[in-house]
């Protein structure tokens, strides 16, 4: 599979996130070499409950289940939007090899913008990044479910 | 309560993440005006087999939990260590109004050092910080917890 197919993957797991009412943002970890996708989740803020159900650290959580580790070496995440600070950190900390996300946030992403945390001293492993992957459609979700909200 | 009873109490959380092989850091959240003490953690990063499993993550989940709001307004946080960057993150977008910790964390942390979070400009919300509450003891007890698994 492609990265626009894998984000497309992602970007299904948004639209699923919206039509619950949720921030529409989706996430996906695959493994590369065999192109398994070991994880899906997408943005769960409201129906958890609490500010930390965000479709990365949820993904994590999964994945870290399926495998039984802490540590994901050699896997990729995709996610239909630029990280925050909160899961920036915590995809580090997971190890992620590769990082391919969508649309970029510059009032709350911490990749391209804001902390930019993997390039800080404080980041302990840094992701390969890759921006961008269908950044049109990804933005456009996140526009439209803002827009329906006012 | 002061301050610094408060903080025993975290302190005292970290003393059983060492009992059971955890990383000892501890964190409570407190309403102020009642003295309520409405959540507690300690990191379990090892029992939940993932790196998202830090002790200010889990205390707001269940606050939030309890509360059954995803806004902390007005609630305060004692935790032994200076959060990193994913838990700083996360404390802001739980709106948490002061954050005390005891010990800093030059290499990890993100109030202080690093990233300084709340100072950026991708922080929207920013709690007042105290630091250095029973700071040197919950220094002690993560020395004493790296030296033994040395």
């Amino acid at each position: 599979m492609t990265t626009e197919e894998y984000m497309q993957i992602a970007y299904n797991l948004a639209q699923k996130a919206a039509d619950e009412d949720e921030i529409p943002v989706g996430a996906i970890i695959v493994n590369p070499e065999t192109g398994e996708i070991i994880a899906q989740a997408y943005n769960q803020s409201a129906h958890h409950g609490d500010a930390t159900s965000h479709a990365e650290i949820l993904v994590i959580q999964r994945a870290c289940e399926k495998l039984k580790t802490t540590r994901l070496w050699n896997c990729d995440m995709y996610v239909t939007l630029e990280p925050c600070t909160m899961c920036a950190a915590a995809i580090s900390f997971a190890r992620i090899k590769n990082l391919y996300f969508g649309a970029s946030d510059p009032k709350g992403g911490a990749v391209v913008s804001g902390v930019r945390f993997f390039d800080s001293s404080t980041c302990h492993h840094r992701p390969l990044y890759h921006s961008g992957i269908l950044a049109d459609k990804c933005s456009q979700i996140l526009k439209d479910f803002f827009q329906n909200k006012r």
